[in-house]
């Protein structure tokens, strides 16, 4: 068992052929869920599935099990898998790799011959990323419990098509109940979307859990006055309010360092014409961490910062926060189990935590879950550019593979 | 002649009655160059000035010169005046004040048998405001030299039209030459558009010059990158280098008081999303001093600080200076003259900087010339709202009056 390998070449080869669908002039992939292309994704991934003897089952939010039995068909299977739908300019991997990563996963035992005491399942969650219907992760969110199933059901897209349409319209309202089955553990793999493992040189990143996120909108309110006539000390600027605020907010994320983000990804300014001073300031921010309880110390370190900036320039100033997910973390023993096959399999590898929200962290609240990371070049996704190597792409299939095995205890026949 | 005074109250009558041509629904008034509006404008000042007896000439730029003879009709006269166009939301006195503080001088020397050794001119300047025809300051800038004739002819507004089809439209494509005609003096009376005067009390401003003014466009490129999985240390965030640079540019400001003013007033961010950290930052930038060295010197401190915070920040910057318009300083007569009759008059006065252009700033470049600030409410203008006081728009017309009448050395019949 220790020597078992994934086929690096046709997991490439496969990641290939599943980005032909929706393919874009930049060498990205365009498939927003329950499109056409999304459909003709499925529907590739359940032929690939079946051609690998397994059973196929699709629940009504449209999520998609690819079952592999094992000698216990009464154990809760070790599932692992991503998605499938991308963003409009999206790459080949982000989702895709969790996915097929777990096909190559079951062809790879399929090759060996090994058996497992539990199934294992690969899951292709419906729309994890939001575009075409908000919210996103809204697969396994129902599947989780965090987002009501009849609310995901009845959103629309901006055409006014509803998910619940679109899903029978692709052939995949499947008749089981969403969350009825359960699983002995959950393990997803995905490029990183971040430069850390492609900085440190690791090609594994070990997830130990997802950062918590806090987004505020703050309304700085001025006065507009002319730029040329008005002197220094009569302004009531908005946007220089705005801009120690953001300086602000950057110091505060540093001094958390290394766990805290900042960012100030979107500032819009009125009237924004250069000869007149701004009255109007909103910024859109964007705070993570992965302990709560930092989370909500920088938030209010902020709003305090805000307030200070705000009197001292004698402006107004709302600071609101629109949303909030908590921080996760990932169940011990599957970050373990992760750990010791990268450890074994002498891959480079080092702890991180998740930047962003994937599938594994709405699973995380049912069953025990774990992540493996793989480096993307340059940090880069959600961009046709995206791009992994080869290798990297092996490492962490081996990873999932072996983790895998160990969980589902398998045995060559 | 000392105890000579302007009619408060049919200035103020014929202020509204102007005010009624284009007026708003938030009680401002809109009268863009050369529509209908502003030929009603022109027309009504061209039937008053012929009731007061003044002689109505038009050049092919439009302006309108009103001429009360004076006993040499072979010396230069010496002219007042402004403009009738608004900005589209604009007051009922940006301008406008100007023109008729001008008529009701020659109607305050009608009604008193004033007879003045050189003729009195008051002048309706063509596009002061710019908004529908660039540049503004069209009218004085051709008459000063500043701006080529036929160049300004063939502006054309967003419909097409062009300002010489306009003029010849609405009646006021004169036969005369512009600037074939010179003035001895061109005194301006004007309300302040800033709050110095509000602040300090005093109905009189004795404008000493005007402001230069430098305008940059400064962009900032870092790169695009997801802000929950981007550390900190990782970043290339160029809203967070903006954020610093309009921090500087308002610190240099502060450095040169009290006379420097710098504003960011347009900022633009791409692509302006909250969880993307921004890529690409645009500010437009206005910079004023009256002292063209310290102007220089606060543009080439801003590049400096850019260039700085871009380095350490591994960002690429770029400042380029899209206009510039040098310092003006008004005749030191002119201005003895006015601050002369403001003491006279035992009216509250200080000196005081233009930091708007007008257009005596245009013909301080070819006669000697001088201004009057009134006070404005709360500095606003260039908004319905812009409101003054009656007693004070008296009071700037009489220091205008006894200017004038000095100039022009007036005496009783």
């Amino acid at each position: 068992m220790a020597n078992l390998r994934v086929d690096r070449d046709r997991l490439w080869a496969t990641l290939m052929d599943m980005a032909r669908i929706g393919a874009t002039a930049k060498g990205g992939s365009c498939r927003l869920a329950l499109t056409d292309d999304d459909k003709a994704a499925r529907d590739l991934f359940v032929r690939w599935c079946g051609e690998a003897g397994c059973r196929i089952a699709v629940d009504d939010l449209g999520n998609v099990f690819a079952t592999r039995a094992g000698r216990n068909a009464s154990l809760p299977p070790i599932a692992t898998g991503s998605h499938l739908d991308t963003q409009p300019h999206g790459g080949k991997f982000d989702g895709v790799y969790g996915v097929l990563a777990g096909l190559e996963v079951v062809r790879t035992l399929n090759d060996h011959d090994v058996s497992t005491e539990r199934p294992i399942e690969v899951v292709v969650w419906t729309n994890e990323e939001g575009v075409r219907f908000a919210p996103g992760v809204m697969g396994s969110g129902v599947f989780a419990g965090t987002i009501d199933r009849d609310h995901a059901l009845s959103q629309r897209d901006a055409r006014g098509c509803s998910v619940g349409a679109e899903l029978a319209r692709i052939g995949y309202a499947g008749p089981e109940a969403c969350g009825a089955r359960t699983f002995g553990a959950f393990l997803e793999a995905h490029i990183e979307q971040g430069p850390i493992l492609e900085m440190s040189g690791h090609p594994i990143g070990i997830v130990t859990g997802a950062q918590g996120l806090a987004w505020y909108d703050v309304c700085v309110v001025g006065e507009d006055a002319h730029a040329g006539t008005t002197p220094m000390t009569a302004r009531r600027d908005a946007l220089s309010a705005a801009a120690e605020m953001t300086v602000a907010l950057e110091e505060l994320a540093h001094a958390h360092a290394p766990h805290a983000v900042a960012t100030v990804g979107g500032l819009e300014v009125s009237p924004n014409s250069r000869n007149t001073i701004p009255g109007h300031v909103r910024l859109a921010v964007d705070v993570r961490h992965p302990d709560a309880t930092v989370l909500g110390a920088l938030g209010e370190a902020f709003e305090r910062r805000c307030a200070e900036i705000a009197g001292r320039k004698r402006l107004a100033v709302n600071v609101e926060r629109v949303e909030y997910v908590p921080p996760v973390a990932f169940d011990a023993d599957c970050v373990d189990t992760v750990r010791g096959a990268a450890r074994r399999l002498e891959h480079g590898y080092q702890d991180i935590m998740s930047g962003a929200g994937h599938d594994a962290c709405q699973l995380a609240r049912r069953v025990p879950t774990g992540m493996i990371f793989v480096p993307c070049a340059g940090g880069l996704s959600h961009n046709e550019a995206e791009s992994a190597q080869p290798q990297d792409l092996a490492a962490g299939c081996d990873v999932l593979l072996h983790a895998i095995v160990e969980r589902a205890r398998g045995q060559h026949r």
